[in-house]
């Protein structure tokens, strides 16, 4: 084949290979989550990775090009399939297609990757995991404070603390009441200040109230056209941002007071009145809180929204802290499979973004927690012996430890290095006077490094022997055993 | 939204959702696969879903069409790329992009969906599921007999025994070396010939016998052109698919003779003694068979090919008896990494059809064993004593147990169909006189059905109470844990 016939090994933009220590870390991760779902009464269901494009929600996309966002492509009838960006909608498919024969409600999890064909940036794919749970067929707000406790604990089971995350309440229509009640009520202009507020994070209180009302100069000089509201209005709003609290009342109270008696607003009130009771009977405390600022992205919901926050600070790679934010979201959205059968069928579910939450974890934990649990290599000495090689990987593997006898051509020295690169724990050598003594040398690799480190000299590190172990043939299991243990 | 305006709820030709009870079972059956992947010595890696279409080694399609078999778009910068169809093509290009960093052998595994864009039929759907493991960088045949002892362990670790499955090899030089030696030198012809020779199961020997000669009328007058061998070449090659013998040993000799000294034969002969050799180390007994009739379809492999056949009997919905034949193929593909770089990597590896295992699992033991694990139900009779039943839930689950507090807004009866739909073992009652005693009733579901079906009589169901169980409140989880490891 010529050189320039040969196609360049890579991937396209916005898509990652994971290798080993990064694929165990997140199917545990995963498993841990799953199970907090299990626990909750949740069962699995594997929607396909494709659907069709309309089933999705999006629209027809015009003849040339698939739609923004996602990757499209047409089926062999000519209609538009694609891969999907979430695992919600699929749901809402799937429970219209087969609502008959479920039980109701129907409280199903999934697992898996979705795909947006957005642009992609530093940790930002565009294929990554989600790992859902939902309850669709209950208009209780039970479910919406159940699905917040579910997250609580899947943090809690990985091992967050609670001091370390925070459960964040918001409930649509109190917004919009307030609003209403200070007479905004073209939706068109409740999005533009929806999104405004969402840039709270970012410009802090002083710059969004200029964009409530005048507009806003940044420090460049550069001009950004402002809502327009009045100053009651805008104090009005700013009033709303501010109501957070850690006391889940003391926020009712501050809301209630600032929807008056608008009728969406206090529909809204009346949905975090009932999350907050069902919340304490499920005995759930500070770690849900009620929060004003929470928006999320999605067009979807009709109600109560809520985020995770891991609020641990990490420190980026320049050393400077800084906070990983949302990790989850969810929501209700009682008007997705309307969308299919026109008949409501309320739903609430939350979103946990898997790869996310393990970066987070990962800076916490720090680079060193990193290291490929390889498995114990039995070198080959002597190839005559190959059967005595496998009789030992066998009997390690049926102890349950992973055991490989070393299948390349190379030397003694290349298959120590082999080992090493593989992350080994243990190396197992055998060799013409091992097996006519009924021994066998087991050679710990960890804390062989850990010496290596600490000798500087070259001739007692070569007579160091403190890191092999020569022991009687039917102890390899044990001496491997105990080395897996103590590293 | 006008009803006409509505998405029907569906899915795409060939793909199809998976139900709790399957999910489950693909879960625990991957697990346990995987286990056995780790324990030999291989790790994860997870490449994406999507790679560009050049690096899937399929060749760029025409401007209007994406190429056959595989779902194919265009992304942003005009190139095509595609879903995976296998996870073989996507771990070359790793391997060819990330050589200088992975340890030489690279061992890993992958479970994952792939796509083809074929024709879907009964059971063969256009997304499915495979879990691999390779070996890439030595071409030691030690790597293709642990690759055949990989899948033995794999099978019997899921429950399959000694006596229900075979591992078929065969080396593409052998019968290359056959033909070679009767003057059948154009690949072409040999193509031809391999794939009369797979049709061995479909035609019987006399059909191949005159395919291979003049051509075949069969039962309906259709006629297929033969392959014009000569009478001497056919009994040739019929003598070589015939040379299949449960011994290793006896099936050398076969093949030997039938090669005579024909260079490539005798190199296919060589591999496979060295493969005998080392199932020999391995202590792999009579379940590894030499076995000529095995072909495999993929193009991309080189020398020795094996597959995994389950040989148990099931029966098919019209009980009539049925082979489900190959669950799992592999084999040496020593050029797939130089299309990248030019040079020489050889490798070898397998594929585990999942679903198609499970769905042979599942053949054979019956329907029965379908029945989806629910979560306990702890019912609500009294509202206002929501945070008690809570508190029952959250019991159960530290305890390890599934359970959720039903958050519908039905009354009792329907409770308990819903607990019934959910496939829940146990449902949970307290009331008033239940709460105002200190006691909790528990209903074990499976043993009501059960009695439901013995008794006909409708007052004595409504008077049995043998499968009610009423007992002190902190007796919840112990009685509950004792008719979930009783059912």
């Amino acid at each position: 084949m010529a050189a320039d016939a040969r196609p360049k090994a890579r991937l396209p933009n916005g898509f990652v290979d994971a290798p080993a220590t990064e694929v165990t870390e997140r199917s545990e991760a995963i498993a841990s989550l799953l199970e907090t779902y299990r626990l909750h009464g949740f069962s699995p269901l594997e929607t396909p990775s494709i659907e069709y494009l309309d089933a999705l929600g999006k629209n027809l996309p015009d003849e040339d090009a698939p739609d923004e966002g996602v990757f499209a492509l047409r089926d062999d009838d000519d209609q538009w399939i694609a891969l999907r960006y979430d695992l919600t909608a699929p749901l809402a498919r799937y429970v219209a297609q087969n609502r008959q024969f479920l039980p109701n409600p129907f409280r199903r999890y999934q697992f898996g990757p979705v795909w947006r064909r957005e642009k992609p940036g530093p940790g930002r794919y565009r294929q990554f995991n989600q790992c859902d749970f939902d309850t669709v067929g209950s208009a209780s707000m039970a479910v919406d404070a159940e699905a917040c406790a579910v997250l609580s604990d899947a943090l809690e089971r990985l091992g967050i603390g609670p001091g370390d995350y925070e459960i964040r309440v918001n409930d649509r229509k109190v917004l919009n009441g307030v609003l209403a009640r200070s007479g905004i009520t073209d939706p068109a202009k409740q999005l533009e200040v929806l999104r405004t507020v969402d840039k709270l994070d970012r410009l802090g209180l002083d710059g969004v109230r200029d964009l409530l009302g005048a507009g806003r100069t940044d420090t460049s000089g550069a001009v950004t056209a402002g809502a327009n509201l009045t100053d009651e209005q805008t104090e009005l709003v700013l009033a709303f941002v501010s109501a957070g609290d850690p006391s889940r009342a003391t926020v009712l109270d501050r809301l209630s007071d600032l929807v008056g008696d608008d009728p969406t607003g206090r529909a809204g009130i009346e949905e975090l009145v009932a999350i907050d009771a069902a919340l304490d009977a499920m005995g759930v405390g500070p770690q849900v809180v009620f929060e004003p600022t929470v928006v999320r992205g999605l067009a979807y919901y009709t109600g109560p929204v809520f985020e995770a926050v891991l609020t641990f600070e990490t420190l980026d790679e320049k050393g400077r802290p800084r906070e990983f934010g949302s990790v989850a979201g969810g929501g209700r959205y009682d008007d997705l499979v309307r969308r299919f059968t026109g008949q409501d069928v309320p739903a609430c579910g939350a979103s946990i973004g898997v790869d996310r939450l393990l970066a987070a974890l990962r800076a916490r934990e720090g680079a060193e927690a990193g290291r490929a649990a390889g498995p114990v290599v039995v070198t080959v000495m002597d190839r005559e012996r190959t059967a005595d090689y496998h009789a030992m990987a066998a009997e390690l593997r049926a102890a349950g430890i992973a055991a490989e006898v070393y299948l390349g051509t190379q030397g003694f020295q290349k298959q120590m290095k082999y080992a090493d690169k593989r992350g080994a724990a243990v190396a197992v050598i055998a060799g013409g006077d091992e097996f006519a003594r009924g021994e066998v040398e087991i050679k710990d690799l960890i804390a062989g490094a850990r010496r290596s480190e600490e000798i500087t000299d070259r001739d007692e590190w070569r007579s160091d022997r403190s890191a092999q172990h020569t022991v009687a043939r039917d102890a390899l299991v044990a001496t491997v055993r105990s080395i897996l243990d103590a590293d």
